[in-house]
């Protein structure tokens, strides 16, 4: 496996796997009908220090990782973060890559920390992960994303510090 | 007091005690340039079930609330908002009016819950009237916002259910 900057060539690529993960709305509080023209907008186009990474098995991306400040100016110290990885290359450890590689991209890029906002509870394999790799949930929030098999479900608010 | 919907033409008002809120960078994690275009359509452009209130006292704007969702899709029915106060008008009442009026017009339009998630926790003003007003304080981000005297502070990333 092999991570690197994303490419404008990738988008195809990524959008594959991307759109039946945003249609599919168990795991991104997305509409289920996003625009390919808005998320590639929002996936791609990032002014540093936001940056987007693939990761690459057998030359085909295996997924992805945006990352952007969580919030803008007194709050742009704080990264964010998504992740989508293609069903056909589960197993294969590319989340936990590329969750590393995220981590260690926003702290050389001067991030102070990363959260996320809306990791939802029934996705139990990212929960699972990103405790793994450091993350204490600070809260849940209660009903906060409507899912479409379990209906209101909680979301981890998730935190980690970066770099020493 | 007299709370009602924005109109157009509060805008001038509005952003005549906005801008000085802004710049302070003490309160919002916003850039302190933030541009007067760009904050005039966050604030006033709003799409149902969003919706901008203001408080008017004599006849002028006395201060000024923006309803959002704090996520799209699948997060759509939790309800984020916003609060300015002109100065001019504090210790009379206008936080809590603004509150109160926000709290009913997000469970109207049918909000299950509300969520801040940048309430700074030097700002104890603010911290102390939403916990009066039922919310909880789910988590305090460490660190979250670099405050241009204090450093950097805590954000309380604060919730309350709406209805019954």
């Amino acid at each position: 496996m092999r991570i690197r900057d994303a490419e404008a060539d990738d988008w195809p690529a990524i959008w594959a796997f991307a759109q039946p993960i945003i249609a599919a709305g168990a795991t991104y509080p997305w509409p289920r009908d996003t625009p390919e023209a808005w998320t590639r907008s929002f996936w791609m186009d990032k002014e540093p220090p936001g940056a987007t990474l693939v990761a690459e098995i057998d030359d085909q991306v295996a997924g992805t990782v945006e990352i952007h400040p969580n919030h803008p100016g007194q709050g742009s110290h704080v990264a964010n973060a998504g992740f989508m990885v293609d069903p056909a290359f589960r197993r294969r450890g590319v989340g936990r890559a590329l969750g590393e590689a995220a981590i260690a991209r926003a702290a050389a890029d001067g991030f102070l920390a990363m959260q996320f906002n809306a990791v939802v509870e029934t996705n139990t394999q990212a929960v699972g992960l990103w405790h793994s790799l450091g993350f204490t949930t600070l809260a849940i929030v209660p009903e906060g994303f409507r899912h479409p098999v379990h209906g209101l479900v909680g979301m981890h608010i998730m935190h980690r510090k970066l770099g020493s």
